[in-house]
C-alpha cells in the first residue's frame, strides 16, 4: 500500500459551489463562512475567482471578500484566475495562490471558455510572468481530465502534453478536474501513473465530482497511487449542468471523515466544518447532498428512547 | 490483490425500501418492479417478508406478489422472516431461500424484535428445521455488525459467536449488515478477516448503508477482502431511523455502474436497471438518492447544443 498518512484538502465550495447558484451569496455571509473554514482548520481554500463580473456576476465580490478573510493561519487562499487581466487583479490582491484552468479536449474547453486548448496555455504563460513578479506561485487545473462530456475519453497523451506546459510555465501542481463525474478506478490510476512516471516533478492533485456516486472511491483509487491532495467542497454543493438533479463535487465533511476514519490526517475539525456546511445549507436554502452533516460520525450515540420503531 | 471478478448482487428494495415507505406500494406495482428486476438479470432478490401484517402493513401482499413473480429464470426469489409462524408461511410458498436477522447489539435486537440475541438464535433453530424440511436454503442477516446506535462499536468476538451459531443451524451464509451507516474500510477489513479465519466454511454477504456518505467506500474495502457478496437497493430507497435526512442501503445502480467499470461482471444490464429505479421514483412521488439513474452512464455522451453554459 502507497497509502498517505496525511492528506491536503482543498475546500472549493466557495468558489465551485457558490458560483452556481441562482441567488447572489451576501459578502458578509462569504466573509463568515470562509473564516469559520479557516478556524476549523482547512489547510487550503479556493475562496473566488476573479472572472468578468458578466460571467459571473455571483462572485462580483472577490476582492472584498478576500480583504476581511483572517490571514493569523496557515490557510492558502487561492483564487481562479481566468486570463492576464484576472491575474493582474489577483496580484494587486497578493493572493496566497493563482489556479488557472483550461480542459483537457478541444470542445469542452470551447464550450468553457471559448478558446483552444492551445490558445489557452499561451494565455497561461503570461499569466505565469505576472504571477512569478508578484511571487504568488500558479496552480494549473485540467478539466474533463477524465472524460469529456462531448469526446468521451480524454487519452493520457493529452494529460501528460497539459502537464508539460504547466512545468514549462513553472506551475506548483496539477490538478486533474472530473469536471462531469466521469472518473472511475481503472481511469484515475491510468491518469495518475502516467503523469507520475512522465511528468514526475509535477505533484498532482485530484478534483472528483460525485455525478455517478462513486466520487469517494475514485479518491480511494487517488490514494492507492498515492495522491495526496484532494478537492472538496461544503455540503457537496454544486452541480453538473449534463445532470440537473446529479450532485456535484464530492462533499468534504463526508471525505474528512472517511479520510480520518482510516487514520489518514487532515487537520481539519470535522465538527467545526459540518457546522458550517450546515450554515451553507441555510443560507442557500436548499438541502445539500453531505451526508456527515446530516447523520453525524459513527459514534454519535443514541438513547433507546430516540426512536419509536427500529427498522430490521 | 484479492478482488473477485464477479459478484452476486441482491437487491434488497422490495422488502428493505418498501417497508420503510409511509404509502401502500400496489401489490400489481411491486410485481412488475420484481418481474422487471429479474428481467434485467437480478440473480438475487430478497423479494419481501413473511412478517406480521400488523408490524409492516406495506408487505402484507407478500404471497399474492410471491404467486406472480417471474418463475423462469435462475434469479434466487428470498424472503425475509422473523419468526418460525413466518418459516411456516415462507415454506408453504415454497421460496427459494429464507432470510433471517437478529442484531449483533442486545440493546439493538432489544428494540427492533423485542427479544435477547439467545432468544433469537433459539428461535432460528427452530426456523432451521422448518426451513430443512422444506428444502429451502437459509441465509442469517447480523444487524449493526458494524456499530450499534446505542452501544457504539460491535466485537469480531460477538460476531464470530453469532456466525458458528449460524454455521451449526445450517445456515447457507451470513450477512454483515451496516444497519446504521456505521461501517468503515478499517472496520470492515476487520470483521471480514476475523469472520473468514475463525468461521471459514461460512460465506459472507455484505450490506452497507450509504448513511455517512462511504457506502461504495464500504464495498471497495469487501471487494479488497475477497467478499463476492453485496446487497443494495434500486435508486438506494431506504432510510436510516436515527439521521432522518441521510440516504438509506447503497444504490444498485450506482454499484453496478461501478463494478462494471472496475470490470467486475454482475450479469445484471444496467440501463434496465436504471428503468426500473425511475419507476420505482415515480412510484413513491420523490426524489432517491441514485446518481447513476440521473446522469446515465459515463459514456452517454451530448451534444454542445445541450447546455447553455458549461462550468469551468
Amino acid at each position: 500500500m502507497n497509502r498517505p498518512t496525511r492528506v491536503e484538502i482543498t475546500e472549493v465550495g466557495p468558489r465551485d459551489g457558490l458560483q452556481a447558484e441562482p441567488a447572489f451569496v451576501p459578502t458578509a455571509t462569504k466573509i463568515d463562512l470562509i473564516n469559520n473554514l479557516i478556524a476549523a482548520g482547512v489547510p487550503r481554500i479556493e475562496f473566488s475567482s476573479f472572472v468578468s463580473p458578466r460571467a459571473v456576476p455571483q462572485l462580483v465580490d472577490v476582492v472584498d471578500v478576500f480583504e476581511r478573510l483572517d490571514r493569523s493561519t496557515d490557510t492558502v487562499l487561492a483564487a481562479l484566475v481566468p486570463n492576464a487581466k484576472g491575474a493582474v487583479r489577483a496580484a494587486e490582491c497578493q493572493v496566497d495562490e493563482i489556479i488557472v484552468f483550461l480542459s483537457a479536449s478541444e470542445s469542452h474547453n470551447l464550450k468553457n471558455v471559448n478558446r483552444s486548448v492551445e490558445e489557452s496555455l499561451s494565455g497561461f504563460e503570461h499569466v505565469a510572468k505576472i504571477a512569478d513578479h508578484a511571487g504568488i506561485p500558479v496552480n494549473g487545473a485540467i478539466a474533463t481530465a477524465f472524460g469529456c462530456p462531448f469526446e468521451g475519453d480524454v487519452s493520457v497523451k493529452q494529460l501528460e502534453a497539459i502537464a508539460r506546459r504547466y512545468q514549462e510555465c513553472g506551475f506548483s501542481g496539477v490538478t486533474l478536474g472530473d469536471t462531469t463525474g466521469m472518473a472511475t478506478p481503472p481511469i484515475v490510476q491510468r491518469a495518475v501513473r502516467h503523469l507520475k512516471e512522465h511528468v514526475p516533478e509535477l505533484p498532482i492533485g485530484l478534483h472528483f465530482h460525485n455525478t455517478r456516486g462513486i466520487g469517494l472511491v475514485n479518491v480511494i483509487a487517488g490514494l492507492d497511487e498515492g495522491v495526496d491532495r484532494y478537492d472538496s467542497s461544503f455540503g457537496g454543493i454544486g452541480g453538473c449542468p449534463f445532470a440537473p438533479k446529479a450532485t456535484g463535487n464530492i462533499c468534504t465533511e463526508d471525505l474528512i471523515y472517511l479520510l480520518h476514519e482510516m487514520g489518514i490526517e487532515t487537520g481539519i475539525d470535522l465538527e467545526q466544518l459540518s457546522a458550517v456546511a450546515c450554515n451553507v445549507e441555510s443560507v442557500i436554502g436548499r438541502d445539500l447532498p453531505g451526508q456527515v452533516m446530516k447523520a453525524g460520525p459513527r459514534l454519535k450515540l443514541h438513547s433507546m428512547a430516540d426512536v419509536a420503531t427500529a427498522v430490521g
